[in-house]
């Protein structure tokens, strides 16, 4: 029972354990505060959402900034169970398979004692709440009360429009202390060997347990590689030669560890019961707008947007937005060519140490630039998608992520295609990858980790700081009020599409070209042991507590990650095939070589497709369990129709 | 209604209708066809299939010979109803949309009029009595009455213990002879250009109608091929270069093709209700042998036999059988070279005409013996498939398919590709396409339809005699003891392997070579429309009428006509690399040439998987209709969860 989570053990200053917190803009009219909280408050029968809440004391330090407009959500034990059963939550059943909990049932359940609590873990309460929430929907109100312009109709999600309307400020789950102390204490604060305590992240950050698990799975699939690499390293360098072996390894290695990958996430998916789990019907992105029509698939009412409009704006502006930007990249990338040249001319014209120096000053500069293009462009494809209108989040997040993809990969790899297969320059190569890895990684670390914490620290300080100013403390732990404000006031975790997108590169530079500077398994290895530190760390010190967001698999990421290891296999054969030792069995016909090349290249990738048929996606134990439940199902069905049958021949 | 067909119409000699005939062997035990008939007759709270069941008359031509045990079989309206819903057919609703059949509800279903008779189609009634009988179960018994070789446990099918045991010889349904009368006229008797009646098709021969969608599909798609094949046949005959464009072309074709096919197939599917339709749970095959032991999903006791030792046979002994036979099919086409070289050398010394005849011979001789190696490998690959003791009948189907398939490619398609690839002369590749197609077609339609038809006819013929020997007739319509008998020796239809297998040859030689032999098209166009008039015959008149299999799409051919499409996008990449006309744009470097066109073949390639993705699979209506099924499923989930919970409250 490690790492659940009790409601009674939480201490806090209220009658109820604060869950999940809600700020509303200061100058909320004071009307629309109470029907939103009589809305929340509200029996279910009545179309509420039936959950306690509570209006946050003010803090200690009383001052005219002070937003008093901060509400701590929680819930009853009965309501947080039947919200359980609402959502379909899986949970490990007496004979160990994962089932969806019923209330009726709930005796039957591993973890179910006495009356429940400890049964769900913090962030599968928080999902529920979060859930009743989103679904709270207005009634007969044709807006919100006090705010005109914020209009409803029946069956609106307030929540979304609260939030599109920009009265609500946000809405995030609280960070529970103890909990945190014994997860952090396990994940990053010993030094240790072991593997990161996946569920007990689990339980606290669902949605973002898989990318641990991702990371962690990674790291491990790095070691052979790496290990592979250093001797490698050290007897070889100079050695061009040798590459050939180390580029066959990189081909199996990037097909094996993504099938393993497949089966290992159904694994872990089906051990936190996201894998069969029923994905509730999406409701519309907050940003969506569109004209007020009826949902076909509902029959709901809910804005409209044409699809039609939506494919033209997707193919005519936002496809020659980003082919626009590949250009521009190109063009970066032919200017940072001349540059190498012209300091190349220099060195060569008067070799002295600074002219030395010189020579990486052109691939440092232009690592910080694609860093920087990177991120500007990320904020233009966030404008483009956002303006797309697209109606569901997740096709929101494809979308972005497209983007993103493409023209990250392009950015950071084209300049090394284009020395690899273009100018055929092995040791221009090998010092681009290794200024381009060392850079990114550094400016990536720094970045994403020790900026946002040094921000943090510093206003951590200052709250503490007022605090210990306003009274002495024994335990030097900040009350629940201050507690809150300093969590509302913590940047807001914007997803693992980041940390995703960080880890694809990483993967790209490894597969793709690490047989010509093997040290790159290295020092992505030790970059991603950091990086499980750094991103532990900002979890749970760093941003706001995120709400998990339950995912069976890492979706469109997979992808991606496969279509980089077909690019892998492809790349890797053509660095064969140019390597001078292949090259040597070909000593009259250069056409002999490519073709030979080719032909061995399609029979590799028409492996690697019917290894992708042949190894299942889930492990047999796994399936059996699931087809066991399909099966019950059926069978309960069947039994249902036949006593309905016998009912309706009475 | 057309089409619907009525258990009242069916003007029988029992006093019901008459849907599927079942056949023990003449020697069965009289206890154990007492004992079948009453596990047949019995309430279905009993374990029974509440099914009517009748013994046969005997015929007119009293002999020795006749087997006294053919059993006919039907059901009352309810039952049929009641079947449906356990089966979860799904029927046009009044909205109409589909949704899976229940009985409280039938009212509300588009079709149903007054008791329902008419509602379900023969072959939904026929395939309600097959499920029925199917999963009759054995109770206490231990074998089956009177032979006691056969053994029985708690659970286990007895209709597939009869079978297996030999003791049932078979059980088909019956045709009906008012329904096959429309059908044929608007199949195949009238010459039209309209398209077939796939609605009726569907009715009758549920299973096989998709494999009609597909054909009919297919026939329509060659059709813009076969247009511009026919004036490059005419005008550039002797042009080899020009075939660039019409590559160009092929390629465009097979992809395309074959992703509208997937939208046209799920509307298809969806409107005759079988794409969304939930399997029932497989049961093991009939020749599937083991320990018994207790299945882990349904927790029933039945043979298992362990998935370990079937992977060592297939891939230590059936894999390497099939590659010692792709190696003797290579062995067989280099025989076919030194006869065609021979054949050639014979011809220049002293070219006489029979010398020019002499030089068509090699190729015939090769047709001929490729259409009988894939007859002997077929045999043998069935009997290694049925070896490997596959449990379920889809894993021993997709086996076989890929065996067959992978041979049959071999086999059909190595000889052309060496031609093309190896020898590189067009004007043999042409003539070799242009014997092995036209050869296997004829081959391929005499074995097909006209050997079993004149089987048939004769057999036909002979009981026609017997009959009007024995009595004088007015009509000339059989009774229904001697159509039954008739239809009992008629051939089992043995699915739609051998037809698919077809379509997925000829779709090869005009994917793959048709741009130097732009006649294919047509000639393939010419043999799908012989081919619909045919298989319609087949289906209606020579073979015994088989029970529907409904399928939600084409399975495992899908996939094998998406393989055979990238296989046409490399080799028309290739082809168009050969041509002298893009040669001559490089003049200098056959390199150069090389390296383009097998990027260019690489981008076409991610062209495709890419299009893939960007085309949805299933319409756009009809993914909002089974979301809106999905959504109605999940908000009744969600009151029924309230209610429980309301009565748990109390």
């Amino acid at each position: 029972l490690e790492g659940m989570f009790k409601l009674s053990s939480w201490l806090g200053c209220s009658e109820f354990t604060p869950l999940v917190a809600l700020e509303l803009v200061s100058d909320t009219k004071e009307e629309a505060i109470t029907w939103l909280l009589q809305r929340i408050r509200d029996k279910q029968r009545n179309g509420g959402a039936e959950l306690l809440v509570e209006q946050l004391r003010p803090g200690l330090g009383v001052q005219e900034k002070q937003n008093p407009n901060l509400f701590l959500i929680g819930a009853s034990l009965q309501r947080l169970l039947s919200g359980a059963e609402d959502l379909g939550l899986f949970k490990e059943f007496n004979d160990g398979s994962m089932r969806g909990f019923t209330c009726t049932n709930k005796q039957n359940f591993k973890d179910f004692q006495g009356d429940g609590d400890g049964f769900l873990s913090v962030a599968e309460c928080q999902y529920i709440i979060k859930h009743e929430l989103d679904t709270l929907r207005a009634k007969d109100e044709s807006h919100v009360p006090g705010h005109t312009q914020a209009k409803l109709y029946p069956g609106k999600s307030i929540i979304r429009r609260l939030l599109s309307k920009g009265i609500m400020v946000q809405m995030f789950p609280l960070h529970q202390k103890e909990e945190l102390k014994r997860l952090t204490f396990s994940w990053y604060k010993k030094v240790k060997l072991s593997l990161q305590p996946l569920g007990k992240i689990q339980c606290n950050y669902e949605g973002q347990a898989l990318y641990f698990g991702f990371l962690e799975y990674f790291t491990f699939a790095l070691i052979p590689m790496a290990l592979i690499g250093v001797p490698y390293y050290l007897f070889d360098w100079d050695d061009y030669d040798k590459y050939v072996i180390f580029a066959v390894f990189n081909l199996i290695w990037c097909t094996v560890i993504l099938e393993l990958w497949k089966r290992f996430s159904a694994t872990l998916a089906y051990r936190w019961g996201t894998l069969s789990r029923k994905k509730a019907f999406e409701e519309p992105r907050p940003g969506f707008h569109g004209v007020l029509g009826f949902n076909p698939v509902t029959g709901r009412e809910e804005p409209l947007y044409p699809n039609a409009k939506r494919q033209l704006r997707v193919y005519c502006v936002s496809l020659p937005f980003v082919l626009l930007c590949l250009y521009g990249s190109l063009y970066v990338m032919m200017i940072y060519f001349q540059m190498e040249g012209w300091a190349l001319s220099l060195h060569d014209e008067d070799p002295t140490f600074w002219t030395g120096v010189l020579l990486f000053i052109p691939s440092i500069i232009y690592a910080v630039v694609i860093e920087v293009l990177n991120l500007i462009y990320r904020y233009a494809a966030e404008f483009l998608t956002e303006w797309e209108n697209h109606r569901l989040e997740s096709s929101y997040q494809n979308h972005l992520i497209l983007k993103v993809l493409v023209f990250n990969f392009f950015n950071c790899f084209a300049s090394l295609f284009y020395i690899a297969f273009v100018m055929q320059d092995m040791v221009l190569l090998r010092q681009s990858l290794a200024t381009l890895l060392i850079t990114s990684q550094i400016l990536n670390q720094f970045m994403e980790a020790f900026l946002p914490y040094w921000l943090q620290r510093r206003r951590n300080k200052k709250m503490m700081r007022r605090v210990t100013k306003m009274r002495t403390q024994e335990d030097k732990e900040l009350p629940i009020e201050e507690q809150v404000r300093l969590e509302a006031d913590m940047s807001t975790y914007l997803g693992t599409f980041d940390d995703y997108l960080e880890l694809f590169l990483l993967f790209g530079y490894v597969s793709l070209f690490s047989c010509v500077y093997p040290l790159a398994a290295v020092l992505v290895l030790l970059n991603n042991i950091t990086e499980v530190y750094s991103d532990a760390f900002k979890m749970c010190r760093v941003f706001k507590r995120p709400f998990s967001d339950p995912a069976s698999n890492i979706g469109v990421w997979q992808l991606a990650f496969e279509a980089m290891s077909v690019i892998a296999v492809v790349t890797n054969c053509a660095l064969i095939g140019m390597s001078p030792q292949v090259k040597a069995y070909f000593p009259e016909s250069d056409m002999q070589l490519i073709l030979w090349t080719v032909a061995i290249e399609h029979g590799l990738l028409a492996v690697k497709f019917i290894l992708t048929f042949l190894i299942p996606d889930v492990p047999k134990p796994i399936q059996i369990q699931l087809a066991k439940l399909e099966f019950e199902s059926l069978e309960a069905l069947k039994k249902k129709v036949n006593t309905w049958g016998m009912f309706s021949v009475i």
